[in-house]
């Protein structure tokens, strides 16, 4: 198409070359497309519109292709766990699906929990798909909170099984993936009995379906816990358990055990649970910058398709991205979505560099990192959930339309901001180690890492205070400039939510009111928190980037992610006196300066995260920008045009005349 | 469930009068329930969870209600407009329908634009469900731009008709419910030529099926558009007109006519389509209203009812209300629902004074009308639909359930974002409207209405400047004050716009680059305008409230939208140097008391928006609190588990064990 060539001619720079960025090197790139072009021209892996399907016909599509690519991941030896995600991702575009919990829980909780002779009997059965797992620990009362889960496993010495129940209808393991028609046996998590004491929460195996005829075994009680907004592919489940018992060897017994009279031995630390969490928190980052890059793409490119209205009466209807209010939509998310993708390199890099450590036994930074990949989560999944909907609503009624592509990118990330952590108690597990790190340094420590700032003394000194009676030096064009006042922001905010808990204590609260009721306090100074470590990590990537071009168009960007942040929040900095108002004005002039400046690179950034359109599945966001063609063609495919005449009419309107 | 009444128990007012009070007046509220109970009474309107239903069913299941909801109406005789909409969302819980289009545009238009000859042919076949008629103006490539829209009519002296064409794909009407399936006749928007002479778009009576077999009529190309977010029982169709011929007599010719010899006569006035927009965009307010006390009602009674994590070791876990975190993310929104139902009460009221007023002859109050519908539809949906969202977060995984109601409260709101004038559009046309306000009152002309803050001299004069150097005397729990500074950060955000428009016209720039460079600052102005508005407005509400209690309860809401607003725009109020950093602090305090203080009548207040448990058709607000149960049972009902065993298994899984 004419159009999308004339944009793409606008470009300042070499859009590959910031594909290998974004990719990791050339190379990355190279692998990549190639395992996009196995699958996308495998005639196995052709795929009716699941919008088009039923639920039931959504999920029988979801098991054929999850079946056919174990087949051809073990026929063409794809064996490393990214290239294993990436080929997953395009067989299932960017959809869970119903082995997603079996591969990505069920067979890594053998690997670290299950004896050797767990591992025999279970794992290769398991690997060869006759076993087919899933991870059961929330239930429908319980979520976060591992203490609160309900369900037991009591020992019984006289026939060495455990005796498994679900108490109460709260109690009932609900949305494990895979659960409600998939999986024949469930990695349940229950609360230990044995010898009369209580142990606390274990890991069990339970077969929960006959593995020939995969019905459910006597005092199982198994479904799916039905619709949800998305993920329809998957069969989250629910699991009633009825004195249901299994032999005690198929308790995970790597590091606690019960002997076979009942006798409890601990296990040796409790850390190491504590890894995996962290690792799914940060990839969220990166997923959070998956989403964000493919909504901008079908927002951006569609805004340089669409025609509407005029600027100037009697002017051809010009492209809605030429209007500044647009421009003001979707430029700041694109930036977002730079920022989030580099976070989410700088997230997997640190956790590989920390996870080396760890096995060499030094835990020192494994705190931080926690902190950090928990307040991350929540930042970015929640930023990235408002934007795509700015995305889609920028596209206006055509973006409601299931042929966007926006409606099944929204519904299938928001729970991002749910799982792995809810994103306000993650806020506040980064506020306490932030509040802990900040009374260290209060009382003479030095921190070191990201925290670190907490010791800079003047931030301890810092009160609310007039503007004016502050010197400011912040130039607003300078990115190392604006990382301090960020810097600052997060400081004060960590100190004003410190001084809300201390007034609380003063009070007479006792330490967990006063955190409760320094709750908003407390995610605030996460928030300021995570946004400082996004502005660093984004400007510290820069340093990076060799190619001018490139270094030019990604400092615009960054300097537009920190400016749009300040006056959104511009509260705070003038708050703390980091800025004064002629500043805040001129940060206003100076977003409409980038807004500009980057208009004819946006669709070239957009093109650069290079989403195959396989992928991308968006009418709006095609590539050669055929929009309304193919809308045409998507539409008359639908199945409510199966028929000219739908068998409401003669059923109910035509008898209706008689009646009336 | 003791729990519900304990809840219950804490309120300090009478829920009934509350009630009347939204209701507005004891017998409206006795009437509406009347109204509910003959539905939802009524075996012929029981209905399967529509959740459960393929997207065909749904459309299915609706065609019937609404047939029978056309007999039962004529039989009931009820024929009230209010009581007519008040019936239909009671069989269509708060869904669009099939036959929205007909009822609510069809008719209507022919009673506005059918001259008397017309009437006779189409209303009484119309009234009688004969012809089914939907309304088709937006097209695939052009939205509220209706100079930009492509299909044409082209009057036929030779045989007196009018030839109607699609001439391009992008031409193709596009979105109109009801038209894909339902529809026997279309009123078309089209540009009319006519003796080699073009007139601009008027409506032509164009029939699109056989009125017998229901089959497109030749040159017709009619079909639905495909699935969308929601609306998934609403036919949105597609329109391609290929020489379609239709009699002279089909245009709607009330005011402009084309005579037989092709002669075209000009319409009388251009003002009278104007109402209508004015009325759908002021209902659309207490559309908000609505879809927000929903989903309070279900968020607020879910947290009462879940228990989670702990505030102090070792205790039960408390109700999620408890949490700080979850008050400051649901009161607020709770304190919204409130102020939109009285904004919405006043909108409704204002718009019939005015078109009272109108067919008067005196349109003196209709533009301040205009651009308020226009900005305030703008600022409670966008409002409203975050508010959904964070609503539905906020129950945790169970909000994504579809049991919970949220997900369909959200998909089908949303579209009012984007229809009836996309929201950014709005905020620019009340802009417009505050703009010429501004400019007339520099000009010394004496403002009336709401905009009448402008002729305030002080505000002209008002340049943003440090906090320091203005005298700040806001009491921060006064709301008469809070309105104050409300109303002049809206004067000084209209006076930075028209600033910034200044500022551009220097640079040489034309008005419409000068316009469009300030959108954000235009945007910003209006978003402040309708801020204050709604803060206005709440307060004067409360004159009207006599009873203490109510007065009480409702003061506090009021006190906490308003503070809430501020925090959340402090970079606003200070900026501007309306208020002081210590105020901001204080503010800050104030809010954590009013949660506090708001949290024993939380459920009381929900319940007071008396919201029937079908119409909230959510099993995590349920009045009863018993949600676990009845989600147990709402999950064993989905069709995925009509069979213990999915035929996958047999089909691929089990397969699959001999391959690998």
């Amino acid at each position: 198409m004419v159009k999308s060539i004339r944009e793409r001619q606008h470009a300042t720079f070499d859009v590959e070359k910031l594909t290998h960025i974004l990719d990791g090197g050339p190379e990355k790139t190279r692998r990549r497309r190639e395992i996009e072009s196995m699958v996308f021209s495998d005639p196995d892996f052709k795929e009716e519109d699941p919008n088009f399907l039923s639920r039931s016909e959504r999920y029988d599509q979801a098991v054929k292709k999850s079946a056919q690519m174990i087949l051809k991941l073990r026929e063409y030896g794809i064996a490393d766990p990214d290239e294993i995600y990436c080929y997953k991702n395009c067989v299932h575009p960017d959809r869970p699906e119903p082995l997603d919990l079996h591969l990505g829980m069920f067979l890594p909780t053998l690997l670290n929990q299950a004896t050797p002779e767990q591992m025999d009997r279970f794992f290769m059965p398991a690997w060869n798909l006759e076993i087919i797992g899933t991870y059961a620990q929330t239930e429908m009362g319980h979520g976060t909170h591992l203490r609160g889960l309900e369900t037991t496993a009591t020992y019984d010495p006289a026939t060495q099984e455990f005796v498994l129940n679900s108490p109460t209808i709260s109690s009932i393991k609900w949305w494990p993936g895979g659960l409600g028609k998939t999986s024949n046996h469930a990695i349940v998590l229950a609360q230990l009995y044995t010898q009369g004491n209580f142990y606390g929460l274990h890991a069990f195996i339970v077969p929960i379906r006959d593995m020939d005829t995969h019905i459910p075994l006597p005092g199982i009680v198994v479904g799916d816990i039905g619709p949800k907004f998305g993920f329809n592919e998957v069969d989250n489940g629910y699991l009633k358990l009825e004195n249901v018992r299994i032999p005690r060897d198929n308790m995970l017994m790597k590091y606690a055990k019960v002997e076979p009279d009942g006798t409890y031995l601990k296990p040796p630390s409790a850390k190491l649970t504590y890894g995996t969490m962290v690792f799914i928190r940060s990839m969220i980052v990166g997923e959070s910058a998956r989403a964000l890059s493919k909504s901008c793409t079908i927002a951006i490119r569609y805004s340089s398709v669409r025609h509407q209205s005029e600027i100037r009466p009697g002017d051809p209807e010009p492209q809605i991205l030429d209007y500044q209010a647009q421009q003001y939509k979707l430029f700041p998310l694109l930036a977002m979505a730079y920022a989030f993708s580099f976070v989410g390199q700088y997230m997997r890099r640190t956790y590989n560099r920390i996870s080396g450590d760890i096995t060499q036994g030094d835990f020192s930074e494994l705190p931080e990192l926690h902190a950090l990949s928990a307040g991350l989560k929540a930042f970015t999944t929640w930023a990235t959930n408002s934007a795509i909907e700015v995305c889609r609503m920028s596209c206006g009624g055509h973006g409601y339309s299931r042929s966007s592509g926006l409606p099944d990118i929204y519904v299938e990330f928001t729970p991002t901001c749910t799982y792995e952590g809810e994103n306000t108690v993650m806020m506040l597990q980064t506020a306490r180690y932030l509040l802990k790190s900040y009374r260290q340094a209060k009382a003479g420590q030095q921190l070191s890492g990201i925290v670190s700032y907490l010791n800079e003394p003047k931030h301890q000194r810092v009160q609310p205070q007039p503007v004016a009676a502050r010197p400011t030096v912040v130039d607003i064009n300078d990115l190392a400039s604006l990382v301090e006042v960020y810097k600052q922001r997060a400081a004060i905010l960590v100190d004003l939510a410190a001084k809300s808990i201390e007034q609380e204590l003063q009070q007479r609260k006792s330490q967990e009111d006063a955190w409760n009721n320094s709750a908003i306090d407390l995610v605030r100074a996460s928030d300021a928190h995570c946004h400082y470590v996004v502005v660093k990590l984004f400007t510290d990537k820069l340093v990076e980037v060799g190619d001018t071009a490139i270094h030019s168009v990604m400092s615009s960007l960054a300097l537009l992610y920190a400016l749009h942040g300040i006056t959104k929040n511009s509260g705070d900095f003038l708050q703390a006196g980091l800025l004064n108002v002629p500043q805040v004005l001129q940060i206003s002039a100076r977003i409409k300066e980038l807004l500009s400046q980057l208009r004819p690179n946006a669709v070239a950034l957009v093109d650069a995260f290079d989403i195959h359109d396989k992928k991308l599945n968006s009418v709006l966001g095609r590539y050669d920008g055929n929009v309304y063609e193919n809308l045409f063609e998507w539409a008359r495919r639908s199945p409510l045009n199966s028929t000219e005449v739908h068998e409401s009419f003669h059923k109910y309107l035509k008898p209706l005349r008689s009646k009336l």
